[in-house]
């Protein structure tokens, strides 16, 4: 924060909120946030009505959970904001550079516009990432829980393995990849993941981010599954492919082209190389296969909340300077989507002292049955 | 639009933009946009990596389906806005009143910066809620919609209270719920709920919003089960409570309350009456009973994406004039939070010319089980 020239920071990201003070409840359609000033303890501040859940979860004592009557503001015409700056001034933080995070869902203009207003002797700068950067390194308990989130995705691709076949509704593979990821694994209970599996088939894969319908599988079409384990909302993201039939040459080439280039970029995965060693290793043999792909190949993962997995931070791209260090973690985002279909097969890992760690252990293949 | 005075209006919100133009993707957490001019077809806005899914799911002609490479903004340090204002300035929407939903997450503060920096000749006007409102009443398919939603969020019910028992994990009913939900119902296949499953047992049940965990049920204590059923994004949300064992004084007067506020508020749910009036009559029946409710009784449903399944239109609660009309529908939220327990037993309902129905079909009680 004081290299940022913050005195103190608005953090609404729930991914935040939840990491700076252990705050987890479905909350955030609701302005909310956590308060850091540059000395002392943060500060939750929510609806009257998940204070109790706060209470529930944070580590903070019972003076450093505030909140506002949402009933109150409303017949009042008053923003929330404006009364977190009240609550701001009673404790003199409504001075020096206050910092948001701007480019945050969760942080509204509305809400931006009434804390400004309401906030006439600070000045504001933004923030957007501070916090996120912090999280990149892991704890080696973080690292526990991504593990965990790993065994979680495993599973929900085993029960996919066994269960899809010519006929499957899609949305059936959905509600079998939802009961395993919540049941977990062991003692371990899965948590609900930011960001929604996909289950794309077919010409429709060439689109990341539908969902699933009630179409059943087909034979002689590719359904890649964009899938997530989660633990104590720590995330690990995982995608393979399944064709019905004998798979087509666009599906063994790219098959080969993923793997290929997946292992070219995985020898660049360890301390002292940059986040774009890897794209560029990764892109060099896809270009070799006669595949032009420049949207990114990955990003930097952790504890998170919808609607996205990412951290926000690092990117796996050309340009992206970041040194890894050990304990960051990202998901190798190597996904091809063509124009007629789509390809998935990634890995998500964990920077070691000499290399890298699968955070999952998921046969890296296409996988293929009758 | 007109009689607000906005000659452009752009709309992040995700369950605007599928209203608008049927477009149905997870990739909210990118900035994207439907923009409505005054005259003519709306305009769909996103990432290049989104637009398959938008020729895919949105009725407009493939020249209203713009996108912007965010790879590209990303190097040049531009924000997708402003590739937004350049794509207005083309078609001569760059000037007038330009309507934006500052209070809707997904519209974020950088967001409505950078729109403003790259849009000198226009003027803006806060336009939340415009098109919100706009859907207050539903059309016969929609309420088809949520008829099924009902069906779906009814056999959530029905598969709890077959398998909830002394000892089940709260994650495993989750995993159950989650099935049954994305399952369906016939041939209608579940989509993923705008608002996550709540299964809050015992004192945890004093906070609204806390999700679920490993901890297994327990005899002498009471789970309230907030769930919803959602079919082609449109939801029906219900809730209902669990009494393991004998159900203490606290519960049965809690359900005894609910009920017959629930029956008072229910009544004033009819064409001419006003939101407020349904709100009015349940407190009242609370005040009898001791208990002073003042968070509001509920609010507009329909169509909806993460985080949140309300319409953030009209609210059941004193102060809400809005008059009821035929085809609005309306999830009575008659939940208590208290000190030490929660007790929830909730309708969605629709107006219909002469009252109302109930778009769920489950027994209204508290549920005991030994």
């Amino acid at each position: 924060m004081q290299a940022a020239g913050v005195d103190t920071l608005i953090a609404c990201d729930p991914s935040n909120m939840n990491w700076l003070t252990g705050y987890d409840g479905w909350s955030f359609h609701r302005p909310q946030c956590v308060v850091l000033p540059l000395d002392g303890e943060p500060l939750w501040f929510g609806r009257d009505a998940d204070a109790p859940g706060a209470r529930l979860t944070v580590w903070l004592p019972e003076s450093d959970i505030t909140s506002y009557d949402d009933e109150g503001l409303r017949r009042d015409g008053r923003h929330p904001m404006e009364h977190l700056a009240a609550v701001l001034a009673a404790r003199r933080l409504d001075r020096g550079v206050i910092g948001v995070e701007m480019d945050n869902y969760y942080f509204t203009a509305g809400a931006n516009a009434a804390l400004r207003r309401s906030l006439p002797n600070a000045r504001f700068a933004d923030a957007t990432g501070l916090v996120n950067w912090q999280r990149a390194v892991k704890s080696p308990t973080e690292l526990q829980y991504m593990r965990v989130a790993g065994r979680i995705v495993a599973a929900q691709f085993e029960r996919v393995l066994a269960l899809a076949e010519v006929g499957t509704p899609k949305n059936e593979l959905a509600a079998e990849i939802f009961h395993t990821a919540t049941t977990g694994v062991d003692e371990f209970a899965g948590d609900y993941s930011a960001f929604m599996s996909i289950i794309a088939a077919g010409a429709d894969a060439s689109a990341p981010h539908l969902t699933w319908d009630e179409r059943p599988l087909r034979r002689g079409e590719g359904t890649f599954f964009e899938l997530g384990g989660s633990y104590r909302r720590y995330h690990c993201p995982l995608s393979r492919t399944l064709f019905l039939g004998k798979p087509t040459r666009q599906f063994l080439d790219a098959e080969s082209a993923t793997h290929e280039g997946m292992n070219a970029g995985l020898e660049m995965a360890k301390p002292g190389r940059l986040c774009e060693d890897i794209a560029n290793a990764y892109f060099k043999v896809l270009r070799r296969y006669g595949i032009q792909k420049d949207s990114r190949a990955g990003y930097a993962i952790g504890v998170s909340f919808p609607p996205d997995w990412g951290e926000r931070t690092m990117s796996i791209r050309p340009g992206d300077r970041s040194e890894l260090k050990p304990g960051m973690t990202f998901h190798f985002m190597t996904g091809l989507w063509l124009e007629d279909m789509g390809f998935e097969m990634t890995e998500s890992i964990v920077i070691t002292d000499t290399g890298y760690e699968l955070l999952s252990n998921v046969p890296r293949q296409l996988f293929i049955k009758d």
